[in-house]
């Protein structure tokens, strides 16, 4: 029996102190990397492992790959950025297992959680996700765009605090403005909203405003959004950027 | 001017391995230590830190408590399991932050984030936050119970997958059992579900099984209860414990 293994690694928002020393471990013992290009570069090279990038939108085939490779006796790292478990890899190597043989059902996989993009841009501006709250990814990639609007519907008809993954990209700039014209027609034009990209990398850029108010353009395929709940608030600060918290009370007041 | 501040640590679900570098750091320059009680024991004693243990429903008197240190010159962490961001701590210090003085908007105040409880379950059971999904807290100490109905109610109708924060405790036994019976009016009894309890810890102990077949009363204070979307699947294996997971898909097959 092979003694090859997947290990499917978070390496969080990007810097090292936010990287768990459990994933540290796993890109020491890794024989092979496997990830999308910008992650896998991330990483520094190793004597003795063999690093595999590809481009995006191919994460079955990474995943396929992982096992063919621990299925040879390789203890192969597949790496994410944030959690692997959050709209990253671990769905798609699971979804290969599925699909694929017993020697696939049978192999060795263990998943490593990491932080993602919604704690450090929670992190970094104050506590908006200390209440109920969502996560819904806005790649119509491989989900109907009537399940993202059945969804988003949902969120404000059950007043969570919504953070919003994969809000644009290049070659789909629309979603972002569509899901902020249904939310405004849902939530009250006062709401607080963060756009937070790349937060705790060098082109961090933050910038807080209200549902009415804000430009669904600012959010790029690095930026987080954060929409609040009707109890999302401010606090306003002298000479520095105002806290964005949601209280653990709900309509009782402070 | 002081140069006090207030450290929010997330100290993850328990082992070191899921302890963030950062986190590690603040707990080392941190002259003193506030928190619950199980979660300042499991720290290391250290020359020259205090800690300030405490029981649990003070949040707001901890988090007053560490601005005052702050203000005179304490480098303090406050302490949570999980993320502090996540139904913990950090939301609690920006409820005093609020409520208080210039002097405590003023103070300087930093969130580590660290790996929530529902990622850990994650990680150990396969993938089922693989795509949208929500958390949900079913304490009522701090908000009127038909806010959780009406968000249970939005989960189930945005086909979200459900995490369950504090589904019950010893004075509060009786949450996940209303929660159950209202999930099971509104989702199918083939809904997977799993109640993952204390992960990473040596009392872990993890439970598949379906909306239809579960026994709410297997939830206790340390159980992370996770409940599916209409596609989150089981993956059978000969011998070894299901993955559960979440396809990225939706609605059309692998």
């Amino acid at each position: 029996m092979s003694k090859g293994r997947i290990l499917i690694v978070g390496l969080g928002p990007g810097p090292d102190k936010w990287l768990t020393p459990e994933a540290s471990e796993a890109l020491m013992v890794a024989t092979d990397v496997i990830g999308y290009i910008p992650y896998v570069e991330r990483l520094p090279d190793r004597q003795g492992q063999t690093k595999h990038a590809t481009d995006n939108r191919v994460e079955i085939d990474r995943a396929r790959h992982a096992l063919d490779l621990a299925q040879q006796g390789h203890v192969v790292a597949v790496v994410s950025g944030g959690d692997p478990g959050v709209f990253a890899m671990a769905a798609a190597v699971f979804e290969a297992v599925d699909a694929g043989s017993d020697a696939d059902r049978a192999t060795d996989i263990q998943v490593l959680p990491g932080i993602s993009a919604m704690q450090a841009a929670a992190a970094r501006l104050g506590a908006p996700l200390g209440h109920d709250f969502c996560a819904i990814s806005l790649s119509d990639n491989l989900k109907p765009w009537d399940v993202i609007i059945r969804r988003l519907k949902a969120a404000a008809e059950g007043d969570f605090v919504i953070a919003l993954y994969n809000p644009a990209s290049k070659t789909r700039p629309q979603p972002i403005h569509d899901a902020f014209a249904l939310l405004r027609s849902l939530k009250k034009p006062s709401t607080p909203v963060a756009f937070a990209r790349a937060v705790g990398r060098p082109d961090e850029r933050i910038l807080l405003t209200t549902l009415g108010e804000a430009d669904p353009a600012t959010a790029d395929m690095s930026t987080l959004v954060m929409i609040g709940s009707s109890e999302t608030r401010f606090i306003e600060r002298t000479g520095q950027e105002p806290w964005l918290y949601t209280p653990r009370h709900y309509g009782v007041g402070l």
